[in-house]
């Protein structure tokens, strides 16, 4: 018997549809879609996949993503394309629907401002998220493996590259765009992961520009739609309080954290970016 | 003293200049200007960037390239523009020179194929390229700390990606396009990855599809071309028996896939894929 509410293929016949779930790569399209609704009032359809019961890797989510991955939107006003990976989505978005480039910058008269977002977006896409990824894995999801190199290797990377981030954001709003920045999608490929920093293990007292900026962003009303959708995650810095009133989630706070620091002093990490 | 030939700064000041090394991120953007140089009538200089001696870290290097890595091109005609990060490369150099779409997808007309590609690209970007390159650090440069948990991680990420893409090519040319596809920056994105998959600890059997498309992408003079800027590299796949002349490297080749097969073993790795 089907489960109740369990997605089984897309739902709109028109518009866009989003499939997502509550993570860093998921909330970059949801953010976008909601900042496009406010300046351009574009509607969308979404649909939330609980990745911890597999329904990405089912066959219907496969033909549109053949690598079962969240996010992946479904074009229903261009025969059903489907685009996949944050970036791409990001792109496609905004070349679709940001006429005036309010949140992206002008191939024609912008070119480097096009490559710089580009840049940092790439950054984001292959650096910070696959190494952050990674750490989270060697901290949560596989902390009673007691990786100690690799736990310490990816916190490690991670805070190499956010100190990067932060000497970026030292003299400007947002990371690309002239002057002190536009808000932009290099800064929703980021700002998602920087969210969850703290759970990455990262020390973010060294990080003060990417806080603040952090906050910069996510104080906007669409933005803050946008990660909501389809749901508020547990697992971002700013909800950890409220987290770990659950006695289990307190547990594993305290051992992940012993766990790391006993990783850091093993081979003895030192912090240094670039 | 300066060490000779090491480079301190850029050298030109006209054109693309091309900061590269020989590895598969390198030759990404290397294989796309020799393209363009057949295609058009473009122009370059290159300069080999040896990141075993840090040059890549280096101030001069860091103020083009804030990630402190290898590929960074600059454009001496747009006031020193430096565009880091192999996607971000891509699709500026065509943005910049593919006026007739030979090697990318026009906006304009072909939007859907323009986000397949960025999809495929991003597919490498931010998988394949971090995967494989985590589990070449634990088979190769930190094979002596004999981390079997992540060695099989990482190797089985890979070919799981590789299972992905052996799918997508069972009918068609080349990653994006029309009909049976179009040589593109989607195919130079991953091409130069596919080509050590073996020395990565894949099993390249797995996946023939992908072993006949590296064949068709390497034997295009221009992208073989782009393959020996800097240099060849004696660490892919058709090079090992040359490589292995060498007792050390043949040493080295013995004890990785002991490693990795007592690896594979005690965490009982069955190959998936997608």
């Amino acid at each position: 018997m089907a489960e109740e509410n369990r997605p089984t293929g897309t739902v709109a016949t028109k518009g866009i549809e989003l499939l997502t779930h509550d993570t860093p790569n998921g909330y970059k399209a949801s953010v976008l879609l909601e900042e496009l609704h406010d300046a351009y009032g574009i509607n969308y359809t979404w649909q939330g996949i609980d990745i911890s019961k597999g329904i990405q890797k089912e066959p219907w989510f496969v033909a549109l993503n053949p690598n079962g991955r969240i996010p992946v939107i479904v074009d229903h006003d261009r025969n059903g394309l489907a685009v996949f990976e944050g970036v791409a989505i990001l792109n496609y978005l905004v070349r679709r629907f940001d006429k005036d480039f309010r949140f992206s910058f002008n191939p024609e008269t912008e070119l480097d401002q096009v490559a710089i977002a580009e840049s940092w977006m790439a950054w984001q896409h292959g650096g910070l998220g696959p190494m952050q990824g990674q750490g989270n894995h060697f901290l949560h999801v596989a902390l009673n493996k007691k990786q100690y190199y690799s736990a310490q290797r990816y916190v490690g990377e991670t805070e190499r590259l956010y100190g990067i981030l932060d000497t970026r954001l030292a003299d400007r709003d947002y990371v690309a765009g002239a002057g002190r920045g536009k808000y932009s999608i290099a800064d929703m490929a980021i700002v998602g992961w920087a969210s969850i920093m703290k759970i990455s293990g990262a020390d973010d007292s060294k990080f003060p520009n990417v806080a603040a900026w952090v906050a910069r962003c996510r104080a906007r009303p669409a933005t803050a739609r946008g990660f909501q959708i389809p749901k508020d995650t547990p697992y971002r810095d700013s909800n950890t309080e409220e987290r770990l009133k659950d006695p289990e989630a307190a547990k594993h706070d305290k051992e992940w954290k012993e766990f790391l620091a006993e990783a850091q002093e093993k081979f003895n990490y030192k912090y240094t970016s670039p």
